[in-house]
């Protein structure tokens, strides 16, 4: 059973602390390891990739790169239902990150300065896709789509294959994404060769996806090699729910969020006791009927709550605190609870949106502040394929009117170059 | 005396990698140190920050916040005329990031799904000024400006001020920059302050503004509890310029970066041996000028070069292997040569605009990618102190139509409450 909190009892204040104080994740401490094999990649490249892959995944691949035939062939072996849903699901996210797409912007002020910036995508990107139960083929598209909507024209992925096993429709969700390469090596080793090179693999500017401990150590380790997206945590949901919902559609949505990890938090926010009492009652009907009870069971009794509020206005201060990665409001008119939302990743608005919607077919993304990162940054999105750069253009008459305040500045800073390059521009010809 | 390099002589390729592949900076290790620091001030707070600033700073400030007497007191010392340049620079500034500001959307679709997102601000934001010979007002406008523009309420400083001595300009910028609170403290104790709170400091969202390796090292450390921005490396610019200027414009240009610090880096490309040997000579005339004659001159010296080019069109290529933190295409129609860039932090058009401009007064941001982060990332804007929340609202119809797609990939998947969360409301009653 998860914790239940009433905003009006006494003592609520330490126990709300105590739940977004909850240390949810230990990693483990890996750092010297990653930092190793990441040597050793740099030193022996390939060699080094094939061994590590033999030590780790249990078998020795005949080459790193897939070819273009064998991810047809592995595509292939996809559910056809689910690849179709894949290539509608990819139109929805492509449409979506289309209009994220920033504008180039130039103009001329009033002193005579030409000003603006232009946005040029990234020449390269690394995507990392875990092997096995955590191979999730949505998460494919929604760390490639946008990389391909920002204009990105090389999109590298690496996948571990243990023992030789793929999930094919990883493979489909590749080629429906645009995916230029694929390699078959996963943990450090990974992100080690497409940070610094191989033989094989040309290096990349930056590097997204999810991964394990070792490929976050490795990820933190490249940074500034490279650019990184930022490190996930466990999944959480936030459901801030009236007691005229179903008790059932509100049970699910918990447990959705719940069933990703036993590390997972699930909170409900309800001004209806009795209705708490419903959905604690439909999760308890429901828990069982999951292939994935125990990870379920884990995340809801050891991670999550039901707080009761006096009204649901009242409890937004605590969204704003707990800065959910998903937020539901669960109710007849959402647009009065929006306003008060400053800090969340993603809002589902309204009883008709589950939070799996957004997981897959929406069209927003699906990677999205954990552990109340959303307080200071955004999901993943187009723009972070994308960099700006600034466009200064000044006329003889342009440095005149600003130079002097520049070269007053840089002699209050001791920067004696600085001025004399503006001074010089005031006094003597251009050639 | 900087390198020469060729691009047309033999060996010429394993040189420029040479070039590209300098390590200018070697940080301490200080790793150890810092995650001390940092727990000792999470576990005693103030009591920790007055006897680390005496440690460090070498005496005991009557409280580590400054009243905003004292800050009066402090900024009325500046020189007015510094004050009233940095009043108009600041102008400039907020101009140039107010055009930033993103806008919200949302949208219905084809399915009669609504779309959009929203940008909100972060709520409070701490802002590192170094002490003594870094201390740069320029600086100070240049992180807090987008922050106060972006609609932070909380801007809160913290600047050593080692033996009690501050610079008043630095004082007067957090005035004119709109700073919410100043406290007397640096170093790694700082940065743990203000992320995780003590009693006379409460914790912000992010933490951005340049420090020396303690403080880029706690950054590191305290990241995910609060955002930070990229960790910036020592200065650079690269010039592109051709036969035609006056070579002590580009001097002193290339003089401006080498000026910062012992490991910064100027770079002239050209397509004119006589005119790369002027700039040489109207360099060695004027660098021993410069009140800083050791730092330019070790920094031309060992990181510089001049690179000589069959024609600019020809050297592109060089600059987006470069990609400068900063870049002057010094030519009279530089709009032949800009869109061959692909990686700069900021471009500086024609022979009227030298860097210096672009540092205090132009008005786009100074704080960009160093150490070929330009090919990954951007420079500060007003974007660092927003975050994006996704928004998406289906009625019964919209999941109708694109729910059944999720149920289909949850299943695949193995997510069976994700999948139940959408069946649910394809076939039950919302109350």
């Amino acid at each position: 059973m998860a914790r239940r909190l009433d905003m009006q009892a006494a003592g609520f204040e330490t126990a709300f602390a105590e739940l977004l104080s909850l240390k949810r994740e230990s990693s483990p401490e890996v750092g010297e390891t990653v930092r190793g094999i990441i040597a050793d990649v740099q030193a022996r490249g390939d060699q080094a990739l094939l061994e590590l892959t033999e030590k780790f995944d249990g078998y020795r691949p005949a080459s790193l790169r897939l070819s273009a035939d064998e991810i047809d062939e592995l595509a292939a072996k996809a559910n056809p239902e689910a690849v179709a849903a894949l290539a509608r699901a990819a139109d929805r996210i492509r449409a979506y990150h289309a209009l994220q797409t920033p504008q180039n912007e130039r103009w001329e002020d009033e002193e005579g300065v030409v000003l603006g910036w232009r946005w040029t995508p990234l020449d390269a990107v690394g995507l990392y896709v875990p092997g096995g139960l955590a191979s999730y083929p949505s998460s494919v598209l929604m760390n490639a789509v946008p990389a391909k909507v920002a204009g990105v024209e090389r999109l590298v992925m690496v996948v571990p294959t243990p023992k030789g096993e793929a999930n094919p429709l990883v493979f489909a969700a590749a080629k429906i994404a645009g995916v230029t390469e694929i390699y078959r090596v996963g943990g450090a080793q990974a992100v080690a060769a497409l940070a610094y090179g191989t033989d094989s693999i040309v290096p990349v500017d930056k590097i997204v996806g999810p991964g394990n401990a070792w490929v976050a150590a490795a990820k933190r380790e490249v940074f500034g090699q490279v650019g990184i997206d930022s490190i996930a945590g466990p999944s959480e949901i936030l459901v801030v729910a009236d007691g005229e919902n179903n008790p059932d559609w509100i049970a699910a949505d918990l447990l959705s969020q719940a069933e990703h990890d036993p590390s997972s938090q699930s909170v409900l926010i309800t001004d209806d006791a009795a209705f708490a009492g419903r959905v604690t009652a439909s999760i308890e009907a429901m828990i069982g009927k999951s292939p994935r009870t125990k990870i379920t069971r884990a995340a809801w009794d050891d991670n999550s709550a039901i707080i009761l509020v006096p009204s649901l206005e009242e409890g937004m201060p605590l969204v704003n605190r707990l800065a959910p990665e998903h937020l539901e409001l669960a109710v007849e008119d959402p647009e009065l609870l929006l306003p008060l939302v400053r800090h969340a990743g993603a809002i589902f608005l309204g009883r008709y949106t589950p939070e799996a919607v957004g997981d897959y077919v929406a069209g927003p993304d699906h990677v999205l502040p954990t552990a109340r990162a959303a307080r200071f940054s955004s999901g993943l999105s187009t723009l972070d394929f994308l960099k700006r750069t600034s466009l200064i253009a000044c006329t003889k008459e342009a440095v005149r009117a600003i130079g002097p305040d520049a070269a007053t500045l840089a002699d209050e800073e001791g920067l004696w170059a600085h001025g004399e390059s503006v001074r010089r521009r005031l006094e003597d010809e251009p050639h």
